[in-house]
């Protein structure tokens, strides 16, 4: 299939590589020469604009950092969606407010374009091995068209409603991942502090109720996991900016709809207060130094 | 073996029976007489008073509902603690401060009495069902001559660490439980404000990196788990009060070891407000209802 | 002086009346049909459009509900910078986005309109009684143009910086508010749960380092105060949902410029909640009831 | 009058010196041989012991750093109350908890001993300049008997009601004063960050509806009150760690109370987070750094 890839950062481009290497013919751009020509070289083509690129285009994939820049894309000056041929798949995989969402896939409608929104979460890792998680958000028509795309670049496809779905549920979800990564360094320090082993208290809660994904595959303290981020110094994983872009988007939209996230406010503020300590690059676990003293 | 209890609440009577089931001589004791009606029904002892609960025990059990009554018993006016024979296991089964089994502790060795903090996690049911969790702070060689009692009682049972340790992991737990459940119910709630449907959504976190106990068999939300105590009104389970006072511990032991938690204190105090509002007696989860508008 | 008036709401209303009062020939516009009535039974003119109203204006005085408001009204399809002559003075007293106010202002500029930020504090008792609070953003020079009108509607004029300053400045101030009026309302209450006279315990720390708006004319708890909204049921004063779009204004600038506010954040979701259980409508400080037993 | 002091600390010294001055004959004890010689250099008299120091005392006054000192001295091993004479008034005036206070008060009257709490604020400037406050729990009578001694060392002395209710008035209002600390700092730094000048804020919020103490006389910027511990460097002034203390033992009373105290909790975990970075020693006020961003 002809597909146009938009967007070849550090997700964008492993994620166009795995359809080249399923055997589509994907046209990429991005305004990076670097990132364009790492696709080049895996069998991918460079078009000189993203209108270039969807020309022929079956189904175009893009993968943006902000709400701006997707709403730039289709419907700003550029106005892609005008370029874009009539009865194409839209895939837009970057994690941006459902409203965004909402407002491109009712331009595309109009233009007689599907749309879906498809945020991931698995990180770079998943990206390269092509095991992500989509969130999708469109039509059950439109999910089965995307599919076998999808199904190149990931392991998990959840459909969790109509457009802009797919991007609540991955707030949702990263929300509750940003608060379970807090609690659980809390719960670890606070052991700590009273002389417990980290990686006994780590075992014990995770066997028990306080069980959750941190404690199972991402404990934040070193050395009780050895492939974890913070075993490594908290380089690699999932950085703390990134933590603190999900939590705003999750804030911003809970006071759209009028809804109260005690937990989930404060979960921002902290790593926000963490990024100005000067650890915005690290990994989002290495939020448990801020709980606990040194030696 | 002669096995003294005391303390026959929703917790310790069922306790008390499975050890009889199991086989043992068990000499109960409780200011109740209605509670201590039915451990004779089940083929236990009744005792008129602790020290004659005590008399030929070979191992004495305590589950009591806060740290002055365990502190009073072994310490206070009754000084139980003399009316034991030198050699006996004391198995605390309270959950109280970590301070206060520390304090008992160091009595019962004077006198040459074995002594471990045992609290349990798992719920009146898991009590009645033989299946709770016991986490132990204690001597290996206590634990170990404790732990053919501890399985007839219990199915988990985690060595935490020296005494007290079992309070502390008991604490830890609780008190990330406590965060996972309002982090929970606020991603829920978050998500059905946007329209999407709390069973789609809480299955796509609870495969996802969101993924923890409460979205696994103790989901907020009514009507999305059969067996759910939200599904039934919010009735049984693990009452707010009690949920307020294990966060209440949490909050004391940080403040000794003046550990910081933010998250911690937080679900503390709202879990206070909800208590406030008229639902301390409900279970723990219908905080859902803070964060979530009606109909 | 001829002024053009555009929203007639609580606060716009009684602002228009007092510019008629002090002699200036008022044209103004509301959708609403009895807003309009109102202001035209005390000497104004009502105007059948934004447009109309602007007609021959010197001055163009706005105070409408929302960013998206003043935004539509200036810029979009009315696109009302257009119909306003070069050289006219326009104060936007409406608390929105200081982005929002830039834009605006930045349009304006290009049209040879001189644009200030002028958003109040001092509710409704202020609009009317002429004593309200101008936080102003814009040049020196449109200050000095506008205030011989800001002092017939307020008694307090600042002057907080370029363009947006006002916003910036009312939102922080309300912002602080929100959180002094919470705990205060703490304060008090955990006083009161130990037997403190609330009238005592008031007047003891804003005598003291507690010391604050809200315990010197704004007390939370009814009978300390005989003025306060919370003496008469919570009525009248500043609502809860008010309270809660200002802080909502706050997070959002929060999150564009990356600050940490963990106790604004803690507070806009404590006025969701207090919203959530039906409290939208009372006066901000009956936030107070969340945080006290009843009798 | 003959007086005994107990207690020489940096708060205590001064206090003993301010009643030297006024002509009391002050027969002090302190574990610190420095601190007694710098009292006797100021022309009271060293005493041995407790026991000798309140040999012949019409009046005692102690200045402890916690319930435990407290308690042991008057009620442990050393029994000081039965060392202190029939009709004696004692004045207590260490920061404690109010059950501590109780506790002691009870048997001091069993003995025929008067006790009032008296906690003071006023910092270590207050105590050498005789300006302090004290809030004072007990019955009229023996506030009346107290007053005397009171007006030398103080300014301002409120009668919050009976025993404890002076450590609960001066908990209540140090929790209001770390939440307005906090909350002055995030508005300041949100307003900095949006470009406004710290000074121009500072006074716009100081005169209207977000005004506190600490925008009147303790602003945590640097540079925008001469005299303030931040514009010397966070030296002097309320140490974060003794800020932690009080804050800790208004989260103990909360608790034991069961009142919800959510800024005051997040508070309390937000100085904790600023000591275990490395700012305990600091003016509380430095808590600013934690919430911006460094040039």
């Amino acid at each position: 299939m002809q597909i146009a890839f938009i967007g070849l950062g550090n997700m964008g481009g492993p994620m166009a590589v795995n359809l080249i290497k399923a055997g589509h013919s994907v046209k990429a751009f991005d305004l990076s020469q670097d990132a364009l020509a790492k696709v080049q070289a895996e069998g991918g083509q460079a078009a000189a604009s993203a209108q270039e690129a969807v020309q022929g285009a079956e189904a175009v994939v893009t993968m943006l950092p902000a709400s701006q820049h997707v709403e730039g894309l289709f419907l700003g000056s550029g106005n892609l969606l005008a370029s874009i041929a009539k009865g194409t798949l839209v895939i837009d995989s970057s994690t941006i407010a459902a409203a965004t969402s909402q407002k491109v896939a009712k331009a595309a409608e109009a233009a007689g374009i599907d749309f879906i929104d498809a945020p991931v979460s698995g990180g770079t890792g998943g990206a390269i091995a092509g095991t992500l998680t989509f969130m999708v958000g469109g039509s059950d028509a439109a999910l089965e068209r995307a599919r076998p795309l999808l199904e190149k670049m990931g392991k998990n496809i959840f459909h969790a409603g109509g457009v802009g779905a797919g991007q609540t549920a991955k707030i949702c979800n990263n929300m509750l991942l940003g608060i379970l990564m807090i609690g659980t360094s809390e719960a670890i320090a606070l052991g700590v502090a009273n002389g417990l082993d980290p990686k006994v208290l780590s075992e014990i809660m995770r066997r028990s109720s306080g069980g959750n994904w941190a404690l199972e595959v991402y404990n934040p303290c070193p050395g009780v996991q050895e492939a974890s981020a913070a075993t490594r110094g908290y380089t690699g994983g999932f950085g703390t900016d990134l933590m603190l872009k999900d939590l705003g988007l999750a804030q911003e939209n809970a006071m759209t709809v009028k809804a109260s996230t005690p937990l989930g406010g404060m979960a921002r503020a902290i790593y926000a207060a963490h990024s100005i300590a000067g650890h915005g690059g690290e990994d989002f676990s290495s939020v448990i130094k801020m709980l606990q003293k040194k030696g």
